[in-house]
């Protein structure tokens, strides 16, 4: 096992009419600024009961923050906060509006040019306090440090973390999340699936405690991953997909073993490109890095094999071949498509320029050993674009 | 699942060397109260390396808190931290070193007689900053809200709980355990696993994720205790074994689902009867309880019997049998006997004798439903002083 540091202060508040219980954490005159999408909250009843639990303080709202949240947008929040003088940014939504919240939070005490947080990895040495109300299970960031900005402009999709931005809590109410689209329930729980295999598909550290921990999300996700997606309103299985995707990235299964992400990289060149959903890049990127990555992955994945899909017969090669194909067979079952050819408009050459993009950030040498190059990424994605 | 608060701001240190990291934690111009048990940290070198770390600090060091903590050994503490007006508790030991340091830490600013807090229940509104580096793995106190105090004038062994006494930091180092008495190791091994029972064995609440992470626990404390025990210098076991027992009792796998304790109730007066080492007392309560209480416990004592032991088939209660007698196996093989008949000057009249300290102090009804009341006490003690 590493040596690590595992600190995560995030309230967790979770389950059935969990949104009244804000009313005993925001004090009483406290300037909110309720930060959000577009208006399902309105639709969905969330943003009543927000409102009507924070009755007394002044709430100062800002709409529009879209998927993959925009630098401009976010700037505009930056600026309105910082005339309000708040004290609480309380982000009502998805992941996205968690992330775009994450910089906010940082941006309005940042002395600078905030695009420094991104562009330059600048420390956020503070933060305004952030909260969060989360409505779409997924990303894992209503209780932890990350967060991920776009700027359509640049075509750039970067990332920053910071312990400062950790929400001070997080409500999470499976009621909430009923209404969702189905599509939004299939991308969610393979991005929380994602997020399992980014931290224990890498090689063995002697964490078993980790190693069995990863596993457990990952069977519960296949467990009730198509219950949930067909039976939207059984309680306990929406409950447990919430709980599963925040236990998936809030660095509990990540302590002290090695990390890969080399398919997060990838997927955030192909949203930038093409604005394919996250979740999707991911269905797109992670079987065929598996297979480019399997003489690396091996141990791990024959792992995997053997405790998540019970294939202990034949040799390695077969075992590892058999787990990948059952982890796409998963992801189209959840409706997502593992081969970037299903998608239209996909440019001719796209790998290499993908490859392009990330080396000209700095990101030559992904994964867990720095062994996913340009090469390795072209493969990866011709790969998916074979039919 | 049931609705849940979970909040562990606990910053866990994780590895070799991390003592000396704690000089990023404390302020430089902290009056730093120290309190251990006896000389072990001296003779294995823990103490010179906290001395070291906090070189500049102010340190009132407080020696000679005893296993199961003593009320009158601990308020000399209050004294001596009230007078020295300190900023920071920092516990060098122990679960009973850390338990007393809680006690300490909500006692300094109580206003009133701190006995209330064990024996009332009185309110921790605030304590005194407190700090850990744990040098014995088993109780999870590192990272949680609990403690528990012994009188030894009346023969008690009470609880409290606050989050105002979670540790602001912990360090694990697992090589700073490796010196331990084996009986001390099997002890822990055998606490952490009841810990997860505790927190498991009781009824299905759909809590997929909790369950299989109390299981991944219980099955790796299978796997590398008698490793640990056998190999105590093996860094990964022992490391293995160290997270798993912060992660039993850190409140992570109980959030959601109901818990019984009535084992630790129950053992709890036969330590404070027969002074036995608290996991012995767990050793020789459980299996028995885990039999008085199979009808109520069926359905998780099955799926235990299969995930855990690999029991499939038989009658429900052949599998249940056995899967408590593999239990017993496991705790055997530790070293710990599984029958109070094992230990000596065990009076006549006991098992009714515990039940009735039980009922005095009001914990007639004990277990997750509350039906763990005196005639079973006296029924799990009869069955465990046969031989």
């Amino acid at each position: 096992m590493f040596n690590f540091e595992f600190y995560n202060p995030t309230k967790i508040l979770f389950g059935k009419g969990q949104i009244a219980s804000i009313a005993k954490e925001v004090p009483a005159d406290a300037r909110v600024l309720l930060t959000a999408g577009g208006g399902s909250i309105k639709a969905n009843g969330v943003y009543q009961q927000v409102i009507d639990a924070l009755a007394g303080r002044t709430i100062i709202e800002f709409w529009g923050i879209e998927p993959n949240p925009e630098y401009a947008t976010l700037m505009k929040a930056v600026e309105l906060g910082r005339k309000e003088k708040i004290d609480l940014i309380l982000a009502v939504g998805g992941g996205s509006v968690l992330d775009g919240s994450k910089f906010i939070a940082a941006a309005i005490p940042f002395d600078g040019e905030p695009w420094d947080i991104l562009n330059k990895g600048a420390a956020v040495n503070t933060a305004t306090p952030l909260a969060s109300i989360l409505t779409l299970p997924a990303t894992g960031s209503e209780s932890n440090t990350f967060a991920v900005i776009s700027r359509r402009e640049t075509g750039e999709k970067l990332a920053f973390g910071s312990v400062h931005v950790y929400p001070k809590f997080a409500v999470l109410d499976p009621e909430t999340t009923f209404s969702l689209p189905p599509r939004q329930v299939a991308n969610g729980v393979v991005d929380a699936f994602c997020h399992v295999c980014e931290q224990y598909m890498t090689f063995p550290a002697d964490a078993h405690i980790q190693d069995r921990f990863a596993e457990s999300i990952l069977k519960t996700l296949i467990e009730v991953g198509p219950r949930t997606l067909a039976n939207p309103t059984n309680y306990d299985d929406r409950a447990t997909f919430v709980w599963s995707a925040t236990l998936a990235l809030n660095g509990l299964i990540g302590a002290g073993v090695p990390q890969d992400w080399a398919t997060h990289m990838i997927g955030h060149e192909l949203t930038a490109l093409y604005n394919i959903d996250h979740a999707r890049t991911l269905a797109v990127v992670m079987p065929h890095l598996f297979r480019v990555q399997s003489a690396q992955k091996e141990a791990k994945l024959l792992q995997y094999a053997e405790r998540i899909w019970g294939v202990t017969s034949g040799a390695p090669a077969e075992r590892i071949e058999a787990a990948i194909a059952k982890t796409e067979e998963f992801f189209e079952s959840m409706g997502l498509p593992t081969r970037l050819a299903k998608y239209d408009n996909i440019q001719d050459g796209t790998p290499a320029l993908v490859a392009e993009k990330l080396q000209s950030r700095g990101f030559a040498k992904l994964g867990e050993k720095g062994e996913v190059g340009p090469e390795q990424v072209v493969e990866i994605l011709t790969r998916s674009l074979a039919a």
